[in-house]
């Protein structure tokens, strides 16, 4: 049994949520629901997110289940207000030691850093707080992979590398055909349009 | 100035909603936030979606701005309890009627169909899905496509496929030059794991 929690504040950003949110909870439906995956808030009440999705938390950061994966979303919430508050911070730091793995994606990976998470570890974030990641010392910034594993440490570049990410660890979990299940169940066949500069109709 | 509305219910797609909310939200802040992008859901309250994220909608059907751009997802809940939801199905046909573009993910498909808003053109809808559609008659499924554009209808295949076709639609509304630059900004550079059978470390 797996047990995902997913942090979330105030202006996280929305897909950084809900992306590796869908894939876990795919993940656990497809195993018959003996895992689950959870939302985790400092406190009680809707949480607004960076892009003003409204969203009610599961639990709270002094009651929820173990957990076997945390997860930490980037956004604006990322970059201020939650990197000064020791509440947050010191939850991540106490579950990386308990949680099996920790996960970041976009900035998130800054949230770890000031947990203390990455000291002395390869790490990815968003293409545009690289520079300010690596100006905090001590981690070395990888720019030119999605996702980067170092130990049980899984930090992803921006965004919608979250659900890369989640979907390369469900099958680090629970085996590559299972991930490859997920990622079926999904239909992530991804095609972003106008990656060639062809003139339209 | 571009007013998205996603309509949500109970059982909807988690990241069916959430893929285009990110890419209309964060097309919406690159062009200084004269656009904007609006949950609707029937009545007040939280919705439940499909895989447990609970959300809070921004309006309801009958008190909202004009939309240019209709979105539905797919989910359970469009599979079952709101294809048998007139209050649903009527405010989805008379969107279309007032709405510049109706776009669907996954199995919203269904649900356009339904509405009678896709009578006669071609559709794309989950894998999963896509017998049923096309037993239901009246339209030509295609199942080689991530999504399909028919006049200002827009229908895109499971799940995941919505980021693609919210960021064609932007690209179609906005300029080709503005849809690279939010997927440079959610850093949409997919790469999903295990597509190679090779061995794990």
């Amino acid at each position: 049994m797996t047990v995902y929690g997913v942090l979330v504040f105030d202006d996280a950003e929305d897909l950084d949520v809900v992306g590796p949110w869908q894939v876990f909870t795919t993940s656990a439906r497809l195993r018959g629901d003996v895992d689950r995956a959870v939302l985790v808030a400092e406190r009680d009440g809707p949480v607004r997110f960076a892009k003003g999705l409204r969203v009610l938390a599961d639990h709270t950061l002094d009651d929820h289940p173990a957990l076997d994966v945390v997860t930490v979303p980037g956004g604006l919430g990322a970059r201020t207000a939650q990197l000064e508050n020791p509440v947050v911070t010191g939850w991540i730091a106490r579950r990386a030691e308990s949680a099996g793995w920790v996960h970041s994606v976009c900035t998130g990976a800054l949230l770890l850093h000031a947990a203390g998470v990455v000291q002395g570890r390869r790490v990815a974030t968003h293409w545009a707080s690289e520079d300010r990641l690596e100006a905090l010392g001590g981690v070395t910034v990888v720019r030119d992979a999605r996702y980067v594993v170092d130990g049980t440490v899984l930090t992803s570049q921006g965004v919608s590398a979250g659900i890369d990410s989640a979907l390369w660890l469900v099958g680090r979990l629970h085996g590559r055909d299972h991930a490859r299940a997920v990622r079926r169940a999904l239909q992530y066949d991804p095609a972003p349009p106008y990656m060639a500069d062809e003139p339209g109709a």
